[in-house]
């Protein structure tokens, strides 16, 4: 079961939650033990899972800032400026994988699946994969 | 095949090998070739793979003090005072996928799974999942 | 499916494109959905996900000579000098997972599947496992 889904970010750096979307195509695929993976197949934009507490959700952007600053004399902003961002990608990945337990996400209490935009905003989409324990 | 694990962690900020307990649930699934995902449900903990010598469990911890250091004017910090232990937690990440191969992990000599503690000391739990190929 | 590679690194620190050998393994496991492992069972070395821009590979060795510099005081540095290319490798992580979709890597326009040297030049090999959805 694999599923894609598009959406419209609405900032230059932005997080979106996810889960829902994930839970739907866990809930569609009746699997009962597996794995779900979350992917983004842009190279300035990641997926993480953590807690999506306002406040967090800023510290987490200001964390990328401080690592990897725009314009910071980057090679690559020879050809485009946004090397900070493929920067920040890199760091946070693009992929994760989370168990399938009972036909559902094991997902923890305050944990989301967050969409991080980080050269927007722009149509991006990520796909949602379940396979079979 | 899945399994979940308890431990019980006991400093502020730890490293726990937990390589055994991942190797146990392999061994027990019988899966010859395939995917083990280790798992932490937690927002404060995270899940990473690498050499477990005792002064290099410092440098992991002194990095991630540097990285993400403790009460630095977080947003979150307003609610909870433990931005930090979340923003380590999504630098490293929750979830790592290790494959299988002929009945056993495929981890390298020096490799061990590490359970990392970011906002301790609590009752904390993982999962390990395994998927055949 | 599961195939391992063996390649020979020529510098310290250094940038790898593995993608074909990546999407030659998911071409013979002829999985029509699933997903696929990438992974390195050194832990000087890391695997991850972005674009192989001349510049932006340049960029990335620099931004990981920022984070965690060579011999910066490590405690593991008593032992071996190389702390710094774990706490790289851990920071990158040794480990992706692709969703393969209609028997091929679900990649993005501009993502390249990347090998890190971070303790080189070795010889080295990686892992890719296929797994059926």
């Amino acid at each position: 079961m694999i599923k894609r889904y598009t959406i419209r970010t609405r900032k230059e750096v932005e997080l979106i939650d996810i889960t829902r979307q994930v839970a739907e195509v866990v809930a569609e695929a009746k699997v009962e033990q597996g794995l779900a993976c979350v992917y983004t197949k842009h190279t300035t934009t990641a997926i993480f899972i953590n807690e999506a507490e306002s406040g967090l959700l800023q510290d987490y952007l200001a964390l990328l800032e401080k690592l990897a600053p725009p314009r910071a004399g980057y090679a690559h902003d020879r050809i485009d400026s946004n090397a900070h961002a493929h920067l920040r990608s890199a760091l946070l990945g693009c992929s994760v994988a989370i168990p399938v337990v009972d036909s559902r996400l094991a997902l923890g209490t305050w944990q989301r699946v967050l969409f991080a935009e980080l050269d927007g905003p722009r149509e991006r989409s990520f796909i949602v994969s379940v396979v079979r324990g």
